[in-house]
């Protein structure tokens, strides 16, 4: 218990300290180069994703050298503890080049069972910082969290997200039958603060018919901690390299998304 | 001219300063007393809006008394010059509501012929002030703006924006066709303040389509000075009172926008 603790704390101030690197390039990102992946126009990295990415691995590989290291930017590194940090420099890089203040950083600890243990969701603009322990509930800077106690969907705003990784069909059908059920959406471009946007009960729900591991674990931890409920994310044993849907939400809303899903 | 160059100079600090007292009211949200317009509980008002408003107006009333103000809250007052102002005191209420930082006040100077002559789109929580006067450019705070020179949908993110004013069937069509031409979308909750991202070239268009005249004339003008292009809103005598549908973007991508309005 104490090795989580210990961890949560030393986490808690990485993120910090990697936000203020990742808010200096944002203040300067006119200058920055930009690199699609894939030749995708929408799906883009810079120096600032490579650059605090490091920064965060560097300083693991001081304080816990034995963990081993999941990074969107430079991928799996094997450690020889039952621990697994899983990191995404900046979430929501399109956003963050484009200079809408709508990004993050997101890190989570898996134990030996891949059971997140450590969330951090962190927001340098605005200086929000979303962090759970498995257990111990979840936290806005110094403040308990809980999901919006919503009842109805027309009470307030879902999140969503869509990426190149999948086909319009799996998220239209899903946009009209909210709309219809009187609905509202939002999709500010990051996937992990809208995740966190829910745990905090700014948004009523999430859903996006694909996340990689590193968009979405830490912010499905906030939302357990929060207290809402969500899809099996683990269900595939290779959840981690592969990826899920995932749709999470206040509990007495999530029978209804989870209708948009399959009726047709 | 100095006419409108002097109440230029004036409506900038007004926002401002409105801005100061509206983020006062959401650093105290919690607090709000929260009323539905026509029972739409995704159509929201609170008593910082309508003060807002009034705190406005009561700039206007001292030192242009003969103008005519038309506020999204208070609806129209008469005036005995050439000038309407219109307002909206906080637009993205519902993002402001639930602690969402994607909100702003807008503002729009009509002259005889109804044609706007002042934008103002001021976002406190950010500080950014966005600014054009008829002829002389847009800016952002003290820089000039212009809209993003893409090429193609592919590589930038479109602003959309839905109320329950209009049935789905106006919005989901049209996202459908944009994913499909590798487009991408954001909805922050704020036409006015989308609008004026456009204007800076954050985002690369904007679709809603319904739009009331306080949501959008100070960001149509903004984004005419800041080089793009868009529909003739004004198409309609009435406009003022009964809005329009508003497409706008960066020249080279607003034909084939314009193509998803009408196409099967």
């Amino acid at each position: 218990m104490n090795n989580i603790s210990d961890r949560f704390t030393f986490i808690k101030q990485v993120a910090i300290d990697a936000g203020k690197l990742a808010v200096s390039y944002y203040h300067q990102r006119n200058k920055l180069n930009i690199e699609k992946k894939k030749d995708d126009g929408q799906d883009l990295v810079t120096v600032a994703d490579k650059n605090t990415e490091q920064f965060i691995r560097d300083q693991i590989n001081q304080q816990y050298a034995q963990d081993a290291i999941f990074g969107e930017e430079s991928g799996y590194t094997q450690g020889k503890s039952q621990y697994t940090w899983v990191v995404d420099p900046i979430d929501g890089t399109s956003a963050f080049i484009f200079g809408l203040p709508s990004w993050c950083i997101s890190i989570a600890l898996l134990d030996e069972q891949q059971n997140s243990q450590i969330a951090v969701v962190y927001d340098p603009v605005h200086d929000e910082l979303f962090h759970a322990m498995a257990g111990h509930g979840a936290y806005l800077n110094d403040q308990p969290i809980q999901v919006n106690p919503v009842t109805s969907l027309n009470e307030g705003l879902l999140g969503v997200g869509i990426s190149s990784r999948m086909p319009p069909e799996h998220i239209i059908p899903f946009l009209d039958k909210l709309l219809h059920a009187k609905g509202m959406f939002v999709r500010n471009g990051s996937a992990a603060l809208m995740l966190a946007y829910v745990a905090a009960g700014k948004l009523i729900g999430y859903y996006e018919p694909h996340l990689n591991s590193w968009d979405c674990l830490a912010g499905l931890l906030l939302i357990k901690e929060a207290g809402g409920v969500m899809n099996n994310y683990q269900a595939n044993d290779n959840f981690l390299l592969t990826g899920n849907y995932v749709l999470a939400s206040s509990p007495e809303v999530y029978q209804q998304l989870d209708t948009f899903l399959y009726s047709s």
